[in-house]
């Protein structure tokens, strides 16, 4: 099989719930990766963290109940913070499915940050849920508190953020350099530590989270993939879904995904973001291909057994 | 002036306290790390977390108080968390001063693990301190709750940990890598995510925080550095210190700093690791230094005009 470049990017059940469950979730997430790395692909992990930043800025938030005296603590920082602990956990599990395959690889995670425009108009309509579910009476006290809550498919109240476009990886050079000395990279996690550049230049964190999947075509662009593999909930994008002429997707060029987004075939804040950043990163080069399919699914997507291919000039 | 590899071990001041002084005490950081930088050397970064961390494990015990269905963080887990936040601002603050002086840098932060003995006996003597300090009620409670306190200096009670011994930095390679590839590279936050390796070679967080300048010990002498420059409270190391006779040193050989190790000249818990962790470096290879001083005295003291050396074969 011929060795490609892909950027993978993991899905909240790559990850699992909670700190004991991740560890488990990261272990067969890691099979599922050393599959592909040892049919010679260059890889680069990306991740989401909408539980896990949102658990993170509830216990920052709890610090300050509880002790006084602390300051509230910055949404980047709370990203910074989730990079740095499913990260770890992830190289972890990586790496020892390496050694249990007798691989000596090399796993490296790197903090990133993505900048955003300050202009980006996201940032005057949150509408990236992060964190646990919340009782009505919470979303009511966290609106009152000037704290943007939104009731999410009938599962309950969440915290919704900003959620602007990425523009640039600051760490591009990082990954980079770590790919061509054969590294598996992990970064950009939770879609990169938010920033904008002042007018100076200087990176300042940004109270947003940034879309992991369109980190992760801006990454795959940016790096020159050859594939950008989106993993979710689903096997393969359907039109008509949940309806009784529900059809799934196996190829589809990026003007007939346009056309569906056309006609709202793609629920917005689930399936639509993914075909959004399916179709940039396909469009970004000659022979760039986004997958979109279940983890478990991802090397017979890659080669061309199932999900759903997204391209712009023939599979 | 001739070109070095230098391991930079910051101290607390060189963060400031809290997430705001953070900011600014990184920018003044950032220009002595930048003034080192234009000189041509070649510097790796590591630092402490002792009140961060502590900050992140306060956070997540309250989040387990506010919100009684979220399970206890792991103390590993809170020091990624920290190299995370901390890294990421050091990062900026580094990059933004390369930038105001137009030099196109590179910085880097890696996510590292340090892996220490199991059987380390720190694991059952608990001396390192973290976090706030507490009022006498609140060690006397954690105490009742298995938490060992300590009373420091005078200054109020403090929880301690475990700070087992480093044997292993982890990401060693991949540090390597950027630092041949030019980056400034931050690394071992904290003394870096303490883990241990089970029978199969799993790695497995270790509840305990490593001394920063043990680690940064290691790091220096499997790199291959010239020096190693603990950067702290005092220009110099003092003998008979705050008495009468007290004499700040200047060169210190190896066998001198271990006579006055005996004569238990430097203070546990302060002085003395740091002699410690410099004799260790001094003495791993031929023509490797440790220079401690204060930070705004780094670029001095290499120069040899100030700190204390401590040298195994002629300064």
């Amino acid at each position: 099989m011929e060795k490609k470049k892909i950027v993978i990017a993991l899905g909240g059940n790559a990850l699992g719930k909670g700190m004991a469950q991740q560890q488990e979730a990261v272990a067969r997430t890691a099979r599922i990766i050393v599959d592909l790395a040892q049919q010679g692909h260059s890889l680069v992990i990306t991740h989401g963290n909408g539980p896990q930043v949102g658990m993170i800025q509830d216990a920052m938030e709890s610090l300050t109940v509880v002790h006084k005296n602390y300051e509230q603590t910055p949404l980047p920082t709370c990203v910074a913070m989730s990079q740095g602990y499913i990260g770890i956990d992830l190289q972890n599990a990586i790496k020892y499915e390496l050694l249990s395959r007798s691989i000596d690889g090399k796993v490296s995670t790197i903090l990133s940050q993505v900048e955003v425009d300050r202009d980006d108009p996201a940032f005057k309509n949150p509408t990236k849920p992060i964190g646990r579910f919340l009782t009505k009476e919470e979303a009511l006290e966290n609106e009152a508190n000037g704290i943007r809550c939104i009731e999410d498919a009938g599962r309950g109240y969440r915290v919704v953020v900003a959620s602007p476009m990425p523009k640039r990886i600051r760490e591009l050079e990082t990954i980079r350099t770590l790919l061509r000395a054969g590294h598996i990279v992990i970064t950009c996690g939770g879609g990169g530590i938010p920033v904008v550049s002042d007018e100076n230049g200087k990176l300042i964190g940004a109270s947003a989270v940034i879309d992991k999947d369109n980190a992760s075509s801006l990454l795959a662009e940016k790096l020159g993939a050859d594939y950008l593999v989106i993993l979710t909930a689903v096997e393969k994008v359907a039109i008509n879904y949940g309806k009784e002429n529900q059809e799934w997707l196996t190829d589809l060029t990026v003007e007939q995904a346009k056309e569906y987004i056309a006609q709202k075939q793609f629920a917005a804040g689930s399936m639509l973001p993914k075909v959004e950043a399916a179709i940039r990163f396909a469009q970004s080069g000659k022979g760039r291909k986004t997958l979109i399919t279940l983890l478990d699914k991802a090397a017979e997507g890659i080669a061309g057994k199932t999900g759903t291919v997204i391209y712009a000039d023939g599979r």
